[in-house]
Formats: structure tokens, sequence, C-alpha cells
């Protein structure tokens, strides 16, 4: 007698492969505890046994019949919900806060632009002094002209700007205000980024800084495949472009790609950046390998020693 | 004796080109009224009159002078200052929220498409049965995920989503609080756009409607331009690709430009457009001449006239 389990159900086959037992399933829940209904229907039948393939072949037969194509239907949907709803794991919600916060940072350098644009009609002279688009924009909005303008010791009598109304300075600090919400935006998900990486990854965190550990992580797909790189992929993870042209054209291969706005190679001349990134790919590496197996924190001595070996001055040379 | 004014002051010079009286701008305030200060010389003096090209040439050369400079200098900045200060006209209020409105159209449609992928982690259900960005994205911000669900007809038990915590949950509804603000923006500087029109150029406004009347300007530089332009220009301006194109390798001319947009062009059958298209560039044309010349308004009877023309059913027939 064979014993056959599938989403439908469990099923004793007696030696002709006629139907003598079975247990249906009701939904795809009872699928999900069919070691339970195994053991129920071993507990009535003895000497039981797995068929073989030739006898595989004659008893899936059996479940061509039409009676089934509903149960088969209805379960595996259902399966299939429950596994779509399980994929939703941190690494997902991370990849998208990730590319989220790449879209706000062009976007609020695109409404910036604009702003400063409109806004220069009005008062040119501020806008020229003050660098930072975030500075900007939080002047412009708590501040009237007259103010903003004795703050750089300029004369609102001089000024190139036009004398506009109410009316038409309102649209202006309208947009922005949305500039405005969308650093507050950046900010609310750069801390959730945070917090979610320091359950997934603190190791990871730890040695390369939350926005560009999450940005590996997207670039590979999951935490889990950036743990299985090798360290030389993740150094160049990022710069697939030159890494290809490098490949087909004997171009130089790249040095590095999204570790090159890590702190550590961005501070240093150019000629180490090579060698910076391939320390930090590595050190990255072990990291990451720690973080999927749910290892203990050690991200901390990993940075540690980076910096120690490259920020210290003086010491490119020696280490060079 | 010659009578001379530049911007740094009103001079009399005797037959023999020496200075025998002069009154010097303090600003160029005074250099604006100079009428005033030419009337007040005038009365000192008798029988003056403007130096010929040979006496200019060499009164000109007193004039190079360095005690000159500084006047020189610092009246033309005032002057120029000024000038700048009156560029700002209706027309680049309107050019400045045109392009600010465009910008905004695309950055909705970006935040909203990573809004959705976000939020289809969570209810995939819900995203997919809301076609609209902006109804879609009032619906998540007001309702929770079971509401949601039960207004679309389906069971929260069997959704996909996943089931995210509230520190999950905040990120998304952040960023459709921005999507959100955008939206408003948005329409605010509609209005703004709408009222500044209802001044500047009402006909071409009844004619071709806020938007793409409001590209046209854009496109032709000012209302001014616009109004300078032949029909023709005005029919494929936004298309000059395609012109060039056309003019460079012989490939089909363009039907229109930003005009494609217009309801009347784009409700129509496809062979239609250029002909509608050409009808309208015609009244676009006299409408913009008749607002840059402040004369009074016969827009609502332009578009009348395209609409008896075009949108009667059943007349494209006739009057192709």
């Amino acid at each position: 007698m064979y014993l056959f389990t599938n989403i439908t159900g469990v099923f004793i086959f007696d030696n002709q492969l006629n139907v003598i037992d079975k247990i249906l399933f009701k939904d795809s829940k009872e699928y999900k505890n069919k070691a339970e209904f195994i053991q129920k229907i071993k507990e009535k039948h003895k000497s039981l046994k797995e068929p073989g393939d030739a006898d595989m072949e004659k008893l899936l037969l059996f479940f061509k019949s039409k009676s089934f194509s509903r149960a088969f239907c209805d379960n595996n949907l259902q399966l299939t919900k429950s596994c779509i709803k399980k994929s939703a794991s941190p690494d997902a919600m991370l990849i998208q806060a990730t590319n989220s916060i790449d879209e706000t940072d062009k976007i609020i350098n695109l409404l910036a632009r604009r702003l400063r644009e409109w806004y220069e009609l009005y008062n040119p002279e501020f806008s020229r002094a003050t660098q930072s688009h975030e500075k900007f924009v939080e002047d412009i909005l708590g501040k009237e002209k007259i103010e903003l303008l004795a703050g750089i010791g300029a004369d609102a009598e001089d000024s190139m700007g036009a004398d506009l109304g109410q009316k038409d300075i309102e649209p202006i600090k309208s947009l922005a205000q949305q500039v405005h919400g969308l650093y507050q935006l950046r900010n609310i998900q750069e801390s959730y980024i945070s917090s979610l990486m320091q359950d997934l990854c603190p190791n990871a965190k730890a040695v390369c800084g939350t926005l560009i550990c999450a940005k590996l992580i997207g670039r590979a797909g999951s935490l889990k495949r950036l743990s299985e790189m090798p360290a030389s992929t993740i150094q160049v993870l990022g710069a697939e472009n030159a890494l290809f042209r490098h490949m087909k054209t004997g171009a130089k291969p790249p040095r590095h790609g999204i570790l090159v706005h890590h702190p550590l190679v961005a501070k240093a001349p150019d000629r180490m950046h090579g060698k910076i990134a391939r320390a930090l790919a590595d050190k990255i590496s072990i990291a990451s390998k720690i973080d999927y197996f749910r290892g203990e924190f050690i991200g901390d001595k990993l940075r540690e020693h980076l910096d120690k070996k490259f920020s210290a001055k003086g010491n490119f040379e020696k280490s060079a």
C-alpha cells in the first residue's frame, strides 16, 4: 500500500493503485499542517510505503479527474497568496524606503532649483547669498524679505528683486512649503531605514553607514544575496556599466561602485580609492555574513580596524 | 553753445568745447528726471543747440577724464538694477508658475508610482482597484486597510498584503501625505496662473484654456513675442524637433505642437488633427494680438466659432 500526499489531501492506494482511504484538505491551512493528517492516517493503516517512479506515473493519472481541479485551483491560490503575503520581508521594506529616499533627494533638488529661480525674481540677493537649499527654504518660509536682506547685510532699497504683492508671493511660498515637507519626509525615511537596519543588519550598518548599506542591499536584492557575494563583487556593486565596459573594451576596471560615497573612500586621496574600497568591501562581506546568520555584533570592531588603518594622517604613504 | 546730457549730469559747452556750466546727477533717479534739470539749465542759458557729429566726437573726449568714471559706474549700476527689478513682469511670473506646474506633475507621477509599489506590499488589492492616483492617495490617508478592502468588496482575511505594524506603515503614510500636499500645490499654482491670465490675456485664455495658453506663452518667451508670431508658427510651437527633422530629412511636417493637448484636437479623429490645429492656431494668433494691445474681450466668440465648426458630430466629414 502506498501513501501519497498533495495539496488536495492525503491518499492511501492499494497495490492495484485504487484509492482505499483518503483525507481531503479543506483549505491550504490544512495542507500546511499535513504532518498531522499523515500521522492520523498512518495509525489506521500499517505497512505503508512511498510509491516508486513507475507506480507514481500511474498513480498521478488518478488526479487527472475533473473532480479534483477545483480543489487544486482553490488550495493553490490560497497557498500562493500566503506566500506573497510572507514575501514582504524587512528586506523588501528596506529596499522600498531606500529607493524612496533616492527619489526624494532628486525631487528636492529639482524643486529647490525651480523655487530659487522663481524666488530670485523677488529677492535675488538672498538666494545668491545662501548656499544650502535646506537653510534657504527654512529662511524664506520664516522671515520677510526685509529681514532676510538685513541678515546678509544688504539694503532692501537696493534690491534688484521686484516688489511683488501678496498674491504673487503666495504660490512661491506654497512651493517652499512643499520642499520643506519633502526634507521632513526624507528625515522620517532615513530614521525608519536606520531602525530597520538595527534589527536586520547591525554589523553591516556599523561598517558602512545607513544609506550606503541600504543601497548595497537594494542593489544586491536582499541581505541574503548580499551575504552570498564575494568581497570583490561588493566592491564594484553599482559600477556595473564600468565593469562591463572593462570586460568588453579593456578599459580600466572600476575601483568602486556605491562605496565611493563612503566617507573613508571619499575623503582619501584619489590614488588610494581602490585600496580602501577593497578593504571596505572585505569587511562588509564579513559583516553581512554575520548579520544574515544572526551572529553577534562585531561591527564596531570591523569599522575601528578600517579607521585605524586608513584615516590616521600620514598612514596613506606607509600602507600604500 | 551746446547742451549735452548723459548719465552723470547736464553740461553746457561753449563753442570752443569748454564746460561753462553743469548740473551733476547724484544718482540714477535724478537721471530719470533729467527733463527737469534740463529745463532748469535752459532758463539760465539762451540759444542752446545740440552738438553735431564732428563736435560730438571732441566733446565726448571730455568725459574720458578719470573723475567721471566713478559717477558713470555708480549711476549705471543703479540704473541696471532698477531695470532688472522691472523685468519681473507678469509674463515672467506666469512662465515660472507654468514650469513649476509641469515639474510638479512629473514629480507627482514619480512619487505616486513609488508610493503604490511600496503600499502594495501592504494592501495590493486596493491599489489595483483604484485607477486615479489622487483618489488613491486620499483614500489611504483617510481610511484603514479593512475599510478600504471592504469598500472594494474584498475580504481582509484573503488579502495578499503583509500585516505591517504601525512602525512600517508610518513612513508609507508620510510619503502619501507629501503626494497629497503636491496635489494641493498644483491646485494653488493652477488657480494662480488662471488669475494672472485673466488680467494678462483673457482672450487667449478663453480660446485655448489656462494651461495650454500658459505653455504657449512660456515657449514663445512672452505674450509680446507670442502676439508677433504668425498662426503657422503657433500651430507647431512645441514641435521644434519634428519641424527641424522635416526640414532636414524631408520627413512629414508636424501638424501640431503644444496644441495637441487641446480638447478640440485631442477628441477629434486623428486625420482631423492638422486641420483643427490650424484653425485653432489662427484664433489664438488673433486673440494674443488683441490681448497684447489690450483690446476688448472677444475670446468667447472666437472659441464658440471653433466649437461650432468642429465639435458638432458628423460635421467632421463636411468640413474636411
